[in-house]
């Protein structure tokens, strides 16, 4: 897998590119997210791409989903992060243990990020449900 | 620090925001970068930020930098980096025993990305300095 980083500006803004010249932009300087702020972005995507993929093999209907990512760093240099916690929220009317269960099969199993991440860092996740039709009927 | 991702389709394309507001979009269905380039890309604004900074420290005219990542994969699930190969490629009128120290200032000591993935993967390095007005004049 390759990709290129070229400056955007004289200082610290970056523009990422993947060989399809899909590309994202980062900066040490404010302009964009910065690049610790994209890992956790990156933990997040990984493992909600398996979980939507787990839950439609399960068949269970997931009409949206958002995550909740926060990182805790090290105080010292280099300040890199010592905890890293994701809350998944997930839209639809769904099991809880099928829901605990595709977190729990992406973070142990699947999701390339945070198994390497999991090896600097403690991985820890949460979920809710929020089931809008099941709310109206009440 | 707190990150949040939100699905912008009704598959696996989301957009990662900070909470300055400013956001970047990963997918896992070739919609925009994935994860684990977003992985690369991290790894080489992280340490370009860096280096543009201590260039600057050390009175070295940096006129533009660009990086070059590779990753390589482990073919079995998870399907983590093994090798992460980072090729900085320098312009200007540079000292190149300089370069060689900021990039490995960076990558040994400051870069929180890089040393977290230097955990999960082998990190390597590689530079080379294009110095447009010496070519000019030769």
């Amino acid at each position: 897998m390759k990709v290129t980083l070229k400056r955007i500006n004289d200082s610290k803004h970056f523009r990422g590119s993947n060989e399809e010249g899909q590309s994202l932009e980062l900066s040490g300087d404010g302009n964009a997210v910065g690049p610790m702020q994209s890992l956790l972005m990156a933990a997040a995507g990984c493992s909600t791409i398996d979980i939507v993929m787990i839950l439609e093999k399960m068949r269970q209907p997931l009409d949206d989903i958002k995550v909740e990512v926060n990182g805790t760093r090290q105080e010292e240099i280099p300040r890199v992060f010592t905890e890293i916690h994701l809350h998944y929220i997930c839209y639809g009317d769904l099991k809880e243990n099928k829901v605990k269960q595709a977190i729990d099969m992406s973070l142990e199993k699947y999701c390339s990020v945070s198994l390497m991440l999991a090896k600097a860092a403690k991985i820890t996740s949460s979920f809710k449900i929020v089931n809008a039709s099941r709310d109206s009927d009440s």
